[in-house]
């Protein structure tokens, strides 16, 4: 049975189902969701995902939105990474959820995506100096570390580097953090890896 | 075995496991952190969480941090309260870290415990705007339902109401959002509900 996953290739919260989907060889197909046309603010989507948000996965009867929960049921499903039943892996996933991904995913958008006389430089400010805070942490946590949590790669992995594979400007510079540099590139040369624009349908060269 | 959950008053993560445990009737102390004296900065409590946060929960040779990986232990080990298995439950753990409680928190800390001349009202604008989208998610989500997730509270429930009950104004307004006023009332009037400042150590009061 084939997953079908409502994504868009600017979303780094569908990027983790996709990416998890990938490295774990489970069977899925990408449907493009028209985020920037308003897609996800309509009646149709809402009553797939009243949240109103990518990704979700509709698998025969099962429906499953927030990529976390995408992502446990694909590890469990496939046996190919270790998932939520690992304290380790909860634990990052959710410090991602919560300071990681939640504000780079709000910045990039802010700081690209947003016609550029509607950008809020207060708030991107704040967003970019808090997310220092949070690469600071994980790139004290990946020294001395090949992954997050474990000897291979995990679904916190794939959360964590949800938004850092991206080209556009949002303050992230890999060079500034050298474990994390290290840890994409190895995540990055693992087998069934592809970029966000790759792996899912749409990016920015669409609208231009 | 008593768990020791590293806390103080003000953290609406930490309630999350606090209440967990205490409506789990799991065996556990607080141990006050002095976060507005700095304490979560200091080189001893990094050694204990490299992440810098509160709640951390250390039962024997076990240490977890991240309210929700708490929460998930207490579920399993007690058996009293649906955890990160149920995909429901799951999904809405994650939403409150992505779309409700990082943002509520945020908010409440610059709108109440900042110096009001360090107050960044664009800041706090934008996170009460993007938060009242949450709001309404999450109350028509409980239109209907007693609990968020199932016939019973969850983890997911003391989630989602980590910061709910505290009086400092943020924008959440209960009479403004019925279905989640009425189950606030539901959670509060469970066996071992308790407030937060009567449930962890430290509260505003203590530093006027």
């Amino acid at each position: 049975m084939t997953a079908t996953l409502y994504c868009f290739g600017e979303s780094g919260n569908a990027y983790k189902a996709a990416l998890t989907m990938a490295l774990c060889g489970h069977d899925w197909a990408p449907r493009f969701v028209d985020f920037f046309g308003g897609e996800t603010r309509g009646a149709e989507f809402r009553a797939l995902n009243p949240m109103g948000e990518v990704p979700v996965m509709v698998e025969g009867e099962l429906v499953l939105t927030q990529s976390g929960a995408i992502q446990a049921h694909v590890a469990r499903a496939t046996g190919r990474m270790a998932g939520v039943e690992d304290p380790e892996v909860l634990r990052w996933v959710l410090w991602d959820n919560h300071k990681l991904s939640s504000q780079a995913g709000t910045v990039r958008f802010l700081a690209n995506f947003l016609p550029e006389e509607k950008r809020p430089a207060p708030v991107i400010d704040f967003l970019k100096a808090r997310l220092n805070s949070a690469y600071r942490v994980l790139d004290a946590h990946l020294d001395g570390r090949d992954w997050i949590a474990g000897g291979a790669p995990s679904i916190a992995d794939c959360a964590c580097a949800g938004y850092l594979y991206y080209p556009e400007p949002f303050g992230f510079v890999r060079g500034d953090w050298p474990h994390v540099d290290a840890w994409l590139s190895r995540l990055s040369a693992q087998p069934g890896w592809k970029h966000p624009y790759e792996l899912m349908p749409g990016s920015p060269t669409d609208r231009q």
